[in-house]
């Protein structure tokens, strides 16, 4: 007799604490604005683990969109930015909160390091996100040639735009 | 009577399920040659998610680093690549797996799209780990100006003499 086994022996379910969490005066839209500056918060127990990121300018922060509710996930489709002009596109391919795992990556720049409250610049997270982690960002992380959709290239005309009529 | 709340009304504990998982040949140290070709097989209900992610040449994924035993995360400093020869620093610094909660994120360059399964290459992750979410790189994520601690320096050199040896 033959049965079917799942090959992978891990868990289905993942589960994760918060290494500790964004503080942040920015409210609504004005998180997006890449010159906001936010606090990360680290709960206590990590200052040592935070020894030595203060050598590098920038860094990756994992974070939890905690305010992006289960029943606004069920659409695998999207239009980019809620933007009707822009095709209709599966959610891995664009930046939605509304993702099956509810996890935001943004690259940020590093501004100061003080005991466990790390202050950053950049980051598109509003007060009490939980933060999941935080890595250095380093060069292999960059690259010249590469492609992205033609919608994307709209949305960074328009942002571009955007951050022109702020200055 | 003054009560003391915890101001943040989001759950301490964050329950997160695989989107799909990595299929590769590649064992032991062979995963982080960054030639290595890896497929991501999606759950098949992820099928119209993934549509126009084939506009993007490279992927950010995230991915659950279930090989990390919990007793291996506990030091909060560490000789980076467990290089005795490196300053100890705190794991927020390094990429090390052992991490409060071991996420992995690695940048790689997307081959191919079949249905549910994504044909990748550069990421460094076993045969069978959790694939959390998967996000497109853009421009955004350059920056020409940047600061890395010197001992990552030192790795980065070590790896491009290897990756010289290898050629």
């Amino acid at each position: 007799m033959f049965v079917l086994v799942d090959v992978y022996f891990v868990p289905r379910k993942i589960c994760l604490n918060p290494v500790g969490y964004v503080q942040t005066d920015a409210v609504g839209k004005e998180i997006n604005n890449k010159t906001v500056v936010s606090k990360i918060v680290f709960d206590e127990e990590y200052l040592e683990a935070l020894q030595g990121i203060e050598d590098f300018s920038h860094l990756f922060v994992i974070f939890w969109l905690h305010e992006t509710s289960e029943k606004n996930r069920k659409n695998l489709k999207i239009h980019p930015c809620g933007r009707a002009d822009l095709p209709l596109v599966g959610l891995f391919a664009t930046c939605t909160p509304y993702r099956p795992n509810p996890i935001g990556l943004t690259r940020v720049k590093l501004l100061d390091v003080r005991g466990t409250v790390v202050t950053v610049q950049g980051l598109d997270a509003f007060d009490g996100t939980p933060v999941l982690d935080i890595k250095p960002f380093d060069h292999y992380e960059k690259t010249s040639d590469f492609k992205i959709a033609d919608w994307w290239k709209q949305i960074i005309k328009r942002k571009k735009k955007e951050e022109k009529r702020l200055r």
